[in-house]
């Protein structure tokens, strides 16, 4: 059975980022989806790991190529997510997270892409302020504009088939894993492994 | 918020009995209906815990006034589940089971009622023919009868959203309880608790 592609969104300062680690560590065998961008690498920052960082001209190339499933200009940099990682991890039967933007959500949708698409939200305005003012590395005009966005993006919730709001880490990990383990056992997926068990509900016609 | 209905059915001898047994134990919160019988209680059944034991004339007269959600008769018994505890159940907010034969769901469906169905399935035939002998109290001919029936029920699937294959109770019942958990973030009746937050998701238009 092909692996089941999680998306994930969250307004920038409500943690997905801290989530996703944790997500990690709790489901080894889950992959996660590796980006390209065109900008350069923050201090701590690894290509390959929590990017692929290239060069505008091979940036360039791959979408001419149509080599991205989803891919965005932001300001000057691109950021895309190639295809065919996604589909040889899919094909080996992993489940393989997508950290996307709301811009990136809807360009699946468009698609008809298939899969658990989650919104993360913050618990309140007020704390997502908080977290993002707690950073400490953006102005208060930056921060202004960041919950501006965010409140944009929470109003495209209609894109998303669950939402989570992150109170703390580890309920919110604990719900996304609920989310991923009930998704496998949807009906319209689901495919017992006694293959007799299979026949009789292919059989089905009601 | 209203609680959630979650209807579960299994072919018998899927050990449906042993997993809510669980599953009350887990959840302690969870509610179960109680179905109205016109059939004796067995050895071990108890008055309004395992069933409401009624008269023929008293079932007859409940479903005169609607007041069965569904009922059925099987063989010489009425078998039904009543509106009325439900309905207040749901409205205290707290989430029901409502343990359901094939029959009862596909009325279920047909009035297009709301909830979250759930079918339990045997790990193979085999396996299933094995725990019904297993019980002891019935033929060989009443084991193929039910067997066969388990094979029609089976085939109808499709009423269901999730499908669960019973190998051990406690991989079940955590099944189930991700399914829950699961469902209670489903974007099409999550609430944030946040004001400010349902007020933004609301506004939404995409």
């Amino acid at each position: 059975m092909a692996g089941l592609p999680i998306i994930l969104s969250a307004p920038s300062g409500t943690g997905k980022t801290t989530l996703c680690r944790a997500l990690r560590e709790q489901l080894p065998d889950l992959s996660f989806s590796i980006s390209h961008t065109t900008r350069s690498p923050r201090e701590n920052e690894q290509d390959g790991v929590d990017y692929h960082f290239i060069a505008k001209e091979k940036f360039i190339g791959m979408t001419d190529r149509s080599e991205f499933l989803e891919w965005a200009q932001i300001h000057d940099n691109y950021y895309g997510t190639a295809r065919k990682n996604i589909e040889d991890t899919l094909q080996k039967g992993k489940d393989l997270v997508l950290e996307l933007d709301v811009q990136g959500v809807e360009t699946l949708r468009n698609l008809s892409y298939q899969g658990v698409y989650i919104f993360i939200l913050p618990p309140s305005m007020e704390e997502l302020e908080k977290r993002l003012t707690g950073r400490g590395t953006e102005s208060s005009d930056q921060i202004k504009q960041r919950l501006e966005t965010g409140k944009r993006e929470m109003s495209k919730y209609r894109l998303y088939d669950y939402a989570v709001t992150n109170v703390t880490v580890e309920e919110s990990v604990d719900t996304i894993l609920a989310i991923i383990r009930a998704e496998k056992n949807r009906m319209s997926r689901y495919q017992p492994t006694c293959p007799e068990i299979r026949k009789i509900i292919e059989s089905g016609t009601s």
